[in-house]
């Protein structure tokens, strides 16, 4: 078995590697996205960056690209990404073999990341495994019986659009009462303000576009605000994974996205709720975990499915 | 392949049929379950029934049991059940297996329904399937990838139990805003009840004991706080549905259960429901539909799963 390209297309950044079959990284690098330029002359600067750093590795076979949004896999179709402004119904697939000379598969950026860390991380050996994605959005991928779920119509995973509280808060997605509208990374800043409206003199209350990242600094240095936005929202994603847990039974949740940097100040909470909320204890053998991964589990998680592409659902 | 019994243990009732590879029932009863005699007694008068009627049945290779409960099917033991008082941590699989003489697989009865749903009935054919109970208490089987998903405790497809409402009503299970305490059948007659109060001369309202069956007969002579009481009830039951396929993405939903009786006055408002709460069209390829095996859905899933008792997981 050769090497195989991984690719993660972010609203931001493109991360991109050289991998081997046991997930060893030979070349790492990332690009701006620029979306704005098009699918093709993004996936064109793309297969410029693999040109530059491919020397010396001769047996490249396969690219595994994640992307955010909503992909058929199936198709090699990215349908929309709310991240990526006018790129609708692109057959990203063909688009990347075409350039890249060489068999694509592609797949929703969540479900990549939740492979990666079943394969790698977290999710090691795990047979039935959740890795949720905390972050403007939340999302999940799901390894079920040692496989990539996709479901039906490949959208399996959508935790973050799980009802949580019936005509509660207005989410993103036009609903009411949605999960990600209390844990979304906006959620956990809009939460923190309005605590510091009731406390004058916190520390926090003079950073301008107060971030998820400064509330977790400060819970770190003991700001109590900061603590209690934290558990809070550990409070609300408790029963948000319960709801998974009850439905699906996994053996261990992976937390990983860039929420989950505040580590075990978001997980404790949660682990507490989710003990509160569950309806037996049978479901505590869950294990409640970090991913390992970090930015780097979409890009590997896209090429160790291109890896063992025939696991298709 | 020679012949099973198939048993679904319920609080009341024990039924009983001899099945055939292809689903065929050739003999079928029904006989007390009579729980207080405690789980060795019943299990003899079972066999004492399959002795009567399995003249002229040459071939009979395994026994398969549903039961209501937190059953591991892995052990064979039934931990516990509300609808049988006192059977906690009963070795169910060894006992049958003892008392027949055959090898015996048990499980969880909504489990044993969506199996037989997925072999027989509503689901077959499909890959990813989620069959609904609704009664007293609301569970579900997942069929995933064309496999019963038990999940890691074996206690997958707790669909009731998943929460739609943050500090919402009180729930049997002891937590709040569960499902089930929005559509259980006891919470199906406290609505009606409730709006029984604020109409007089409703046909209803004189009803001793109502039951849903009564709700549903008086929605079907056009009853309008009968109709209205069943639409409610669908719109949190489309909420709860949204939830599991925002999650599992299944091809197919089969609804059954006492409950399900009430067909499209619950359905069809349960269907607008999930179009209303469902996060993106894609997800509208889900057909809600209702079971098709009646109440002999467990009894013949677990025959079923007796002869596919490879399909383990």
């Amino acid at each position: 078995m050769g090497f195989v390209y991984g690719i993660d297309i972010g609203g931001t950044n493109i991360k991109l590697g050289i991998v081997d079959s046991g997930g060893g990284v030979v070349k790492e690098g990332m690009i701006p996205t620029g979306a704005e330029e098009g699918p093709r002359a993004v996936t064109a600067r793309i297969s410029k960056w693999f040109d530059s750093c491919k020397k010396n590795i001769p047996d490249i076979d396969r690219v595994g690209v994640g992307c955010a949004g909503l992909v058929d896999s199936k198709k090699g179709i990215l349908f929309s990404s709310p991240n990526l402004p006018g790129w609708s119904n692109v057959e990203l697939g063909k688009l990347f073999s075409e350039e890249l000379n060489l068999p694509a598969i592609i797949d929703n950026d969540a479900n990549c990341a939740a492979y990666g860390e079943f394969r790698l991380g977290a999710g090691k050996g795990v047979k039935h495994f959740i890795c949720v994605t905390l972050g403007t959005g939340v999302g999940a991928g799901l390894i079920i019986n040692g496989r990539l779920h996709r479901g039906f119509s490949g959208q399996a995973g959508e935790i973050g659009h799980t009802l949580i509280k019936v005509e509660g808060r207005l989410c993103g997605c036009g609903n009411r009462g949605c999960l990600e509208a209390y844990i979304g990374s906006s959620a956990i800043v809009e939460r923190a303000k309005k605590m510091l409206e009731q406390e004058s003199g916190n520390s926090l209350a003079g950073v301008e576009q107060l971030s998820v990242k400064d509330i977790t600094k400060a819970a770190e240095d003991g700001n109590e605000i900061a603590i209690r936005t934290l558990e809070k929202t550990g409070w609300y994603f408790g029963i948000g994974l319960v709801n998974a847990v009850h439905i699906i039974n996994p053996e261990v949740i992976a937390v990983g996205g860039g929420v989950s940097g505040a580590g075990d100040l978001i997980l404790n909470p949660t682990r507490e709720s989710f003990a509160e909320h569950v309806m037996n204890d049978i479901f505590l053998d869950v294990r409640i975990v970090t991913a390992q991964l970090g930015n780097k589990a979409s890009f590997l998680g896209a090429a160790m499915l291109a890896f063992d592409h025939k696991q298709e659902d």
